[in-house]
């Protein structure tokens, strides 16, 4: 398909591919951010028995009946308990147990009496108030009961979780594989910084560039290369890859030119064009296909272009690969504190700062297309096809970033 | 200081510390999240040379005069430059040189037709447009020019500093060193996951809680144990770990009751306590104190406590600390899309999810300060003391977690 609606192109993608299978067991402490592979239910009892929410004296209810600070009623202190400590005792009629924030309820005790309530008596306590049974008493799972759904299958782990598995005495998790991402950067003016800068060649930015946003989602690229213009070249590569990896992005060679040599790689790999254009700015030329049920997504080679692209198309393809709705591109509304002049004849995301509901420009020198712009910018607005002019106060459509 | 407000209680340990002096050189690829110790300026121009933005002819605008569709000019293609590529070449009158976007324009030529607006002719090319001085010509240094501030020190990098800096062919950054932080959980009731849990005892959550969410940040504490409830024993931990670190958090043993020792352990320290209990719920007996001039912040036990006061009273130190001031918590208003009921007598801090500028309660059957009842959330509602209820469309103040 030529010349399709970002929305048409993300389903397009999404229909095209499956979550990944893969599944891994890992420590506990190395899963934020991943995504649990299967249900995890609570192992044991949180807390695992009776204990004392306060400090206090654990007793029997009836014991206090009537008392008040006006009709002190006296119970002999039999024991301490600190949190960590426990009793075999089972207590009785007029006795009473020292008893620490935490720790287990003595058997026999059915409530805890604060300690402001008592004259915190060492062997014989005065209760100044009268108690029902389970006052003060937080049963054993009162938290988390045994055999409790603790996590679903496809959660994504955080270190709220982390907290959580760690309270069931769990270390390790199943969780899903990442995707195996391989990154392609063509370009023979592209030369990779640590070289000396030939005539007519540039550094690379788009590398680093989607390198780092994709580590920075947990999804190191396994291969990450810069390769020229051969279509030959390219082609090679991307069939030695394929078997190794999920997903293979590319960036370079999508228009049409001489050169624009991703249309010939995939005609050479005899790969299945799904879509090429999209209509929106900045990066057009995004082009989707799928070689050896892989899918590879060819992103314009202007790195404000690959960017944006990335975010509104790579990502989609990300979140339905790994199970990971939070890769997702964030939709939400923002009010303009700008404005913007310049009509839109087609639909363009202009890279812009949100902060608490409202949405602003940053100040920059450099031109709208260039990666330096993008610099402190969180967002992109959704500029719809036909937009006259952003004003301040518009309630617009924005990308997080 | 006893009993103080949050906003005193930041300001007080904000004004305690000072900005870490260490600076390391690292790799640009690891450079994301870190903060730049220096200004970095544009060591080259980028683009490095007058470069086409299309796919055109390089020309001498004065040779396209009158030229239109109707009155065609005719140039002697005298060369061809694909990106990557140049030419020595001084173009002279009459004559053009094919160019692909990217590549560098060639002496003597002063603009860039359009190869739409020409027949695409290989020797010899017609020209149907007529061109002004430096059309489509993009100059050296346009998006970057040499000596061009790329980078301040204290910015935090991401990924689209490491594209522009290696735009200019930079592989290594210095960046601030990051925090070295001792995290000690206390508690004889806390057992660490994978050993038989005794009775009376619990699994650790907060060491878990703690430094995934450390870890998150950047900031992996470089000590984390779970020692018991002996305050000489604490006390000479921290004594030894006291030099190689630049903040200590712990949690426990703050409330007051004859196992909350870490009073004690200040004591035997002989270190200065700035505050003990801030004005909130939950995590109340938070307390802060310097020991040798460095932080050590002491949250409460309980770990949804433990979690809120470190997102509120830990976080600021970390900005202080690492001069990171993304790491401070960050406030935003929201619309209450539910109810809540409860009087707040006191100050406090309520779990709940914020979506798109509106805030709702997760549905949970956990009670309200459990760890378990903070999953899936993303922010706490700032509740004012007094608050008699919150309602439908309430504009409220919450803090991102």
């Amino acid at each position: 398909m030529l010349n399709i609606e970002l929305e048409k192109a993300v389903e397009l993608m999404v229909k095209s591919i499956e979550e990944i299978k893969e599944t891994e067991e890992i420590e506990l402490i190395e899963a934020c951010g991943r995504i649990s592979a299967e249900d995890i239910y609570a192992p044991m009892n949180n807390p695992p028995f009776d204990r004392s929410p306060l400090d206090g004296y654990a007793l029997i209810a009836e014991d206090t009946k009537g008392a008040s600070r006006k009709n002190i009623k006296k119970l002999t202190v039999v024991e301490c308990i600190f949190a960590g400590g426990y009793s075999e005792r089972v207590l009785k009629k007029g006795e009473a147990v020292r008893i620490m924030t935490g720790a287990k309820i003595p058997k026999g005790a059915n409530c805890v009496i604060r300690q402001e309530n008592t004259n915190y008596g060492e062997d014989e306590v005065e209760i100044y108030e009268e108690l029902r049974e389970y006052s003060n008493y937080c049963f054993a799972g009162e938290d988390i009961k045994k055999e409790d759904v603790l996590i679903k299958k496809g959660q994504l782990l955080t270190y709220v979780h982390q907290g959580m598995l760690s309270s069931m005495g769990i270390l390790k998790v199943k969780v899903k594989g990442t995707p195996r991402i391989g990154l392609i950067v063509t370009g023979d003016e592209v030369e990779i910084p640590g070289q000396q800068l030939k005539m007519g060649k540039i550094y690379d930015s788009n590398l680093h560039l989607l390198y780092s946003r994709l580590k920075e989602f947990g999804l190191k690229p396994i291969i990450a290369e810069i390769i020229g213009d051969s279509a030959e070249r390219i082609g090679e590569r991307i069939s030695e890859i394929i078997q190794d990896v999920d997903l293979i992005i590319t960036t370079g060679g999508v228009s049409v030119g001489q050169k624009d040599i991703l249309h010939n790689v995939l005609e050479l790999l005899n790969a299945n064009r799904i879509f090429w254009k999209v209509n929106l700015k900045p990066g057009t030329p995004a082009m989707y296909s799928l070689y050896k049920n892989k899918p590879i997504l060819s992103l314009s080679g202007n790195p404000f272009a690959a960017l944006t692209t990335f975010e509104l198309l790579g990502r989609p393809v990300l979140a339905k690969l790994s199970g990971n709705k939070n890769l997702q591109p964030k939709q939400v509304n923002g009010i303009m504190e700008d404005e913007f002049n310049k009509p839109s004849m087609r639909r363009r995301f202009i890279r812009a700062y949100f902060d608490n509901g409202k949405v602003r420009f940053l100040e920059s020198k450099h031109s709208s297309g260039m990666l330096a712009s993008m610099a402190g910018c969180n967002c992109l607005i959704d500029v719809h096809k036909g937009t006259k002019k952003l004003s301040k106060g518009d309630n617009i459509n924005i990308v997080l970033i």
